[in-house]
Formats: structure tokens, sequence, C-alpha cells
């Protein structure tokens, strides 16, 4: 992870699937927020990261993780629209909010935020911890073996903030019952 | 997780594979302990609980956790004796020590270990955290995900604990540097 | 496989991908013709068919089995037009001709090549000998295996007619060069 | 294929298990033969080679297609006795016959069988013809398309050579019923 804490740039989204609302970073402050940036036509986010990010959603509670997609469509445009990203949502059955990164406007065929986080391509991971800090950014596919510690680092992590904010010591909280990765 | 921290039964083993010397739970004290009850000749063990060891010990640091196997035969005692172990220790490459749990002695074809810990068959996972607590015992399989995330709950426990001990705030010093699952 | 022979009916097709002519059942008479219907947003297509009709093209010879897609779209018409089907064909690298299933022009949403064979959906296999007739039609799944022996079946019973044809005996003929699936 | 019919060696087993009576080559002149060499302790045997020999026995009929087990121990002799073979063929629920190949009696650690047909090691697969011909001989894993295409092209060839041997033309006989391998 990042040595020094960055704030992770919020994202540029037109439109949402799966949210009767916008989202943005700064409103899910509190939470540890796993995105994946996918294009529906990119075969290993299809066969990876998709399912990935539904097995987040399906083993964190929603309280402490936001799971996020993000289509940061840079190629193929024509073919990867909203009816066409609508459609995919609906036969893959993502359950967690979509976003649609927004169109660059000009010559440049990669969409804003895409360009903002420098992404290399598609599937990218995204991990921004409780305060909005990006912790790791990964092109390609992350083990989920890693991603499950990486996650649940972070959520300790916030506990552990939460319990020094209110003036209580670690070691007397660091019961198993405030784990946000409940087992067994 | 386990609501009261409960000690972890002493395993009883007669003989190591790639390990000098013995090793005990209380020999580990100080790290978190992945360890997997299997038979050699198990399918779901040949096919998931090894492969996922492999996995844990290739990620995670070996002097914060400590990766055991246990051969707790509970039938076909003739086809797996201390010989074919070592041959199927070498064959799937195995690189983590892995102890014989010690027969029974008496008309219980359970061995000693498996029924200190009233293991239901195998494949079964034990996490004993960094104090020698039994963290959660699982017949089966647990997917990648859920147990990365156990691993790191347990660490980062540790840690907590570690800097409470000298008399450090734990907010002070959540920084990503002193994560046991370093990412990018 | 069907006990009576039928002519396969002849697919109604708008137009093709990865072909420079209109391709007809009745222009690859001669050839065993491994059909698939597919839709490029079904996921059972994406992850099973469309990698097994690439297996099919990469084992058997061009000029004994052909192997041809289908676009039979249902449902989500919006999302799978022909621009979205281009960038699908060249992101999946899927190196045979694929037509475009005629729509209905009616109320019914399936199109006319699917309702002339009664699909029942997506992925639909077809098997179709040499001489044009419909051997096997199936909703689903086939396993490699399966489908090797089918086709491998329809290519030597080819052989066979040929020969008889020729007016020479099977038997002397029977040699293993004449193998359409040659082996080490 | 070999491009020239041999006559496949007899393989020398001292042992069967899934078996009433001894099984030889011989014996089961008249029906495809396909035979995997293994190992129990050889990951890609236990992996690969058992699942497709097991899914060959399902889908073919077995007055046609033998599918015999080898077991050809050329290390770690120790590990993998007959005690040990019984039990993995038990847990790993081998339903097909399989044969204890013969120690060399010699310094040689590679046994009888393994030695006449110059294995390079395991998993090997053997295509023997219904008239006792070896057809081929593959170290490594061979597809589940390949090898369908394989069994059906030589039980196919069989039944040519059975009309012929009528002194009936193949022509007219060449109907879908004839087919081993079963379709819809």
């Amino acid at each position: 992870m990042f040595k020094e804490l960055t704030p992770a740039p919020e994202w540029d989204v037109d439109q949402w699937f799966n949210s009767s609302a916008p989202i943005s970073i700064a409103s899910l402050r509190g939470k540890v927020i796993v995105a994946g940036a996918f294009q529906m036509l990119c075969p290993g986010c299809v066969s990876h990261l998709i399912p990935q990010l539904k097995s987040v959603r399906a083993l964190f509670p929603e309280d402490k993780v936001a799971v996020i997609g993000l289509h940061t469509v840079f190629e193929h445009h024509e073919a990867m629209g909203p009816a066409s990203l609508k459609a995919f949502l609906h036969e893959y059955r993502v359950p967690f909010p979509v976003g649609v990164d927004k169109p660059s406007g000009s010559s440049d065929p990669s969409p804003l935020t895409m360009r903002r986080y420098r992404m290399r391509g598609t599937p990218t991971l995204l991990l921004i911890d409780a305060d909005g800090n990006l912790r790791s950014q990964t092109f390609g596919h992350v083990p989920d073996l890693q991603l499950g510690a990486e996650i649940s680092f972070l959520l300790q992590e916030r506990d552990i903030l939460a319990r020094a904010d209110n003036g209580e010591g670690a070691a007397q909280n660091a019961g198993c019952d405030d784990s946000a990765c409940a087992v067994n």
C-alpha cells in the first residue's frame, strides 16, 4: 500500500445503475470502498473481476464495505453504451452500484475518472479507506486471498481509529466481536 | 469467531516432515497459526486445502504467520502411513511442516489431536491467534476471500496488542507499513 | 442423433462477420457443420460455448469441418446490435464466421432462424452432416468429450460414403490416414 | 495415429482391482481400449487423467469401449503399494478395472509394462483398437475434444470392418443407429 496517504480523486460519473441516487467517494466516508473499473466487453473483467466483486459484496457487511463498479470505456465506445451496460448488468446479475465514467469530450478515448487515476487499462481494482484515501490501485487480477486480507486490514484499522477517537485504548477493545469479517 | 477466547488444545504429533524439530502450538506463540487437518487420500483436501495452504504460505510472511499441516488419518490407515505421506509431500511440493497426528492406540480409528478438537472429518481448517487461542475451526472449504480476511484480522489485532504493550496509542501507529499483508 | 435424416433448415442471416461473403448451409455441402447459436450477453455462451467453438476450430481441419456462430438475439435487442457484436468478436478473438440471425419484423422477439429451428434459448449447438442433414440440436452445454465423438462420427461417416461412391470397399480403406482428427 | 498398425504389447499385470478376473488385451478383442497409465501420487494423473477416464467410462457403452487403469509405479514404490492403491481407488470412486504393473525385479525402478511401451512417465494414455493394435500413445494431457474424436474414430472404423466382413457395403449401413456414441 502507499507509504503516504493520498486522498482518492473523486470520480466523475455520468449515470448510475443499481442506485437511486448519485454516489460520490465523499458520500461513502466511513466505509471501506472496493471499486472495480471494468469494461463489459473486457474478457478478464467478465471472468474474474465481476465475480470477485460479487463475492466481496456477499462476504462483507454493507454498512462497512461499499462495492462499486466503474464502467471505464476506453475503446469500442459504440458497443458499450448505457443500454448495453444495462443489459449486461441484468444478465450477469450484478447487484452493486455501477457508475458510467464520463467521456472526456475530447479526442482522448479514455474517460475522465480513468485519466484522473492514470489507469493503465481494465480491470483495475481500487481500495479506498474509510477516510477517503487511495490505499492501493492494481491493474490486472488480485488473488482473493490477498484482497480479503487487504479489505480486512482497512476495516480493522478503521475500528482502531474509531476507538482512539473515543479516547479508548486499543488493547482493551480488540475483542473479536468488533470484527467486520465475522467467522463461523 | 468464538465469542470467548479459548486456548487451542496442544496437538499430539508423532513425527514431523519438513521440519528439523518438533513444533508445538506453544512454540509458535507470537505468530498467527493457520493449520490444516487433512488426509493424503481425501480428494477435497488434495484439490482445495493443500493448494490453499500453499497460497497462504506464499502470501504472508513466515515470521508472522505459521502454516502447519496435520495428517489426521481416520480411515485406510494402512494406505497412509509415514512413507506414503513423505512421497505425497514430495510429489505435491508441500513446503510447510506437516505433523502426523498420533494414533489413538485404542479401537477408535481417529487419532488423538483429531479427537481432542472433535473434528468432524477432513479437511478441517484451524485458525489460532498469536496468543494460542483457537479462533475458528471449519470443516470443509473456506473461500480464499474469507480466509484472507480472517488471517489479516488476527495479524492486525496482534499488532494492536503489541503496540498497546509498548504504551503507544493505536491511532498514531496505524500506518500501512505495519501491515503484515503488504500491498502493491 | 435423429433416427431419420431431416434436412437442416437454411438459416436466415442479415449480416456476416469474419466472412467476406454470405454463407449458407447449402454452400457448406461436403463439410460437417458445427454451428453455435449464442447471444453476446448470455453468460453461459461466453464462458462455455464460445471457447468450445474456438477449440473445435483449432482441432479439426477447415476443409472438413465448418464452425459457424449464429447471433440469435431474443432479448435486450438494443444492447446487442451489430456494432456491439463486432466489438465482442474482436475482444474475445473469435476467428470463425458469425452471422446475425434476422429479426422477425413482428412482435415476436425471437429472430427467424431461431424460430425455424424452434430453439429454446441460448446456447444451442447444431450438428449438421456433410449432406446438410440436422443430426443433433442441443440447448445448453455439450461436454467436449461427447462433442468430439459426434463430430468424428459425422466425419468418418462422410468418408465412408465417399469411398462407397467410388466403388471401393470400406475395409481396405479404413486406414488411419483418412482420419480427420489426426493424432500424434 | 500410427501410419502402420502395430500390435499393442500385452501388459504384464500382477494384480487387478475392480475386476474379478485378470484382464488381457487379448481378452478385450472386439472392443476399443482406452488405457491410462498413472501413479496414485502423480498430481497430473489425479487432477486430469482419472477424471477423464471416469468421463469416458460414463459416456461410451461398456460393450464397445473398455476403460482400463494401469498403475505404473516408477518412483516412491514404498508409498504406492497395493494397499495404498486400494484406498485411493475407493476414495476417488474409480469404477473401472485397474491393474498393477509388475515390478521389474531388477534395479530398474520402472515396471515391466511401462518399459515394454517405452513410456516416458505418467500420465500416459494408450488407445488400442478393437483388433489389438496400438493406435496412439500420449505422455501428458489429451484434451477431451480430441480424445472423444479419437475414440469415436476407432469405434466407427470397427463397425465398418465388421460390415465389410459380412459382405455388406458400407454406404447402405452408415445410418446413425450404429453409432457407439449415442447423441440426444
